[in-house]
């Protein structure tokens, strides 16, 4: 197939098809990284911008490194109290950035489609890196690169999502994805970190997580954002470890190979233990290292994309 | 001619040849900008330090940009809280950055003066990207450029500059670069926003911005400060809008095809409405295009001219 | 010799050898910065992330310069306020930043020894740029080189380290070095300013400013920190520079070439007079100069080293 999109917005957009060409892709960019010289001339001579309205070092390094090594220009710009107060200053930023003749933006923002409203707006390929509550696109990709390379395949594998599914955008993302390849999941939280329509979204639900690790191929334990300063706070992390932690006495109950993946950074003694968290089963760090191949393919693939399309449909 | 200042401070010291040599400099370097490999390799090796005492995403972002599509490497110092605070600590400052090796210094400051001091006392080149309510010429450049490019010329236009001149760079900058090419500058804001001796520039003076508009080839719009917490900002904010801000109402009484420019980010219904922010007669973002292709030339002709002169009057 | 450390920790570790390759390495990279095209493939396609934990200006830029001379590419992790509450996160930092394939790690930290736990844990290069008040061995090197440079050799010189020594990564990092290479070093300070065994290191103490210039072949001159807040911060400072702050007139009773040297940055008045740090003896800039050198070749030889050792001892 032809990747045709000058955008990645999200996984709920995309064909089963076309996931499957950003892994196949990242596949072949992931050599790279083990080169001596650890760069290919993909993306020579074109400007990727950064531009993130919350903190994030993890992800914004990612970018970096990933488009770094396909030879791109890269602007950041960490607008931590953000400026944007309506809609429409968010397109006059990016039309601003646009005017610079930069090809990608990689955008962060606390609002749930903001990365799609700024894509309709500029020319330049938009590549979501978290929207608010919405989506995390190449955080689901890569997570689920690293379960393909592990197992295979996705079709028909099990995966249990542990944690406030509620909140996160890195669950909404890996649902679409996984459901659309064929994977069955299943969500365990706390009933109130339950999203309220998610068994519409093809997801079996279940409070109990022994139920959730037992059959599952793979667990993907998400971080816990517990208010620092909150009234019993660590009473809250204690009872929630208690509950519903990964620990190694309950993956005796699981299959002996299940995978353990969190998209970082772990707390450690509150979704899983430490033992966990290093154990054998845990594939945390690969994730980390697949994030750089599937990041240069999206980057790869939506700039690719711009320069073959029209743009009629740009406001 | 043959460019051989070393810095760029301010188009005050400039004659009308230089800036036209800039000026056409900039043309050649425009198209850089739309090729499919953005880049030359004109100040490969070199060394471009932005140096920002104050906050600037925009105008950081832009010399950022135009550097690295001339590949030189790009190292960024924001220093938010000025540590400097005695000149003689700014020179210290300069000089261990001089001491690198780095070829420019492009730096911002919320001193005037505070680059030319800087340009004394360093052999690197130094390109003024602001210094408190003294000068903004790399602003002004592009705006003259715009205008040239959308104009055909500079020498007979009239160019009215709307806001609060009195604390504006960019309207110093722009009145010495239009006034030496020949252009009839008008000024027009509430009377305490215009400055005691401003006729002395060459500048007609005007509070009624209808007289400002009604024989204006173009209408630069300077961004309006209002404190955000001062009492009674918004009614300030609103009949501000309502005595100066541009709207169609009122460029229906200007020529048809009166440029609308603005230095950015606006503010939207108190410099101007959105209808003209985004109308037809808007050249706001080609002036943030041009920026790029402007700085790419200011920085060029200063690294040139630094290989080539004697350093004798450097303190 | 060849080079086989894949990292850079501090000087107490290294040989005399190992410490006079890093100084015959840098001399060969000095050119390299008074090229047209300051710039060497050396390490093309590898990653240098520089990650701070305190904020330094000065020593993050130098680094980052000697990275993209040597065709490096950058990335700049600023945390101002630590997410690092106990040793075991900064072990996961470090494991999630080399799961993107770097190759370099440059750390700066407020915990003596965290650079030596991440090398520990990590199979890139960790290079120390100063943990708490244990060691800076790049500038104790860069400081060394200096003083060869200007001398001809280091055995048998006389330093003078003058200042907070007990608070004192520099100087912790300078006696190291100078006292392996057959220096004679002396520290003067305040009682309380010196620590308890410093004696043990090799070095002798005088209280006494004119005894430590003497016979000095150099001072190195350690910048003071007095509290802004602390109560009667202005005449403590005067104290300190009537006993000892380098002046001219103490300078008189030197050697007539001594030279003065200064980490910076300066603190004019307190620790020596404007006379001294412009004067003909010091060399102050020329260490800054000479830092890059000596950082070019620290990256190159332990990423060089790195490529050739086996990583059986990470853990």
């Amino acid at each position: 197939m032809v990747w045709q999109r000058k955008d990645l917005l999200g996984l709920e957009d995309l064909s089963k098809e076309e996931i499957e060409f950003i892994l196949s892709t990242a596949e072949s960019f992931k050599e790279v990284s083990t080169r001596e010289i650890k760069k290919v001339p993909a993306l020579r001579g074109k400007t990727v911008v950064n531009l993130f309205y919350e903190p994030s070092t993890r992800t914004r390094v990612s970018f970096e490194v990933a488009a770094k090594r396909l030879s791109a220009d890269v602007i950041n710009i960490a607008t931590e109290t953000s400026s944007v107060r309506k809609g429409e200053t968010l397109i006059d930023t990016g039309r601003n950035i646009e005017a610079l003749k930069v090809d990608i933006i990689v955008m962060r923002h606390n609002y749930s489609g903001a990365a799609a409203m700024l894509a309709r707006h500029v020319h330049a390929s938009v590549v979501n890196a978290g929207d608010g509550w919405h989506e995390h696109p190449t955080q689901a990709l890569l997570d689920i690169y690293t379960l393909k390379e592990k197992l295979g395949r996705i079709s028909g594998l099990n995966i249990s999502i542990v944690g406030d599914i509620a909140h996160s955008r890195v669950a909404r993302s890996n649902i679409w994805g996984l459901t659309k390849l064929g994977a069955k999941v299943t969500a365990c939280a706390p009933k109130m970190l339950i999203p309220p329509a998610i068994e519409e979204m093809g997801v079996r639900v279940t409070y109990d997580i022994d139920d959730a690790l037992r059959s599952a191929d793979a667990v993907n334990v998400l971080r816990m954002q517990f208010e620092r300063d909150e009234e019993n706070a660590f009473p809250k992390q204690l009872e929630y470890f208690k509950s519903f932690g990964i620990t190694e006495e309950r993956l005796k109950m699981a299959k002996r190979d299940i995978l353990v993946m969190h998209p970082g950074p772990i707390n450690r003694g509150i979704e899983m233990s430490s033992e966990v968290a290093d154990g054998a089963n845990s594939v945390i760090l690969e994730q980390v290292t697949n994030g750089i191949a599937v990041r240069m393919a999206v980057l790869f693939l939506v700039a690719q994309a711009n320069e073959h399309i029209s743009h009629e449909n740009i406001d």
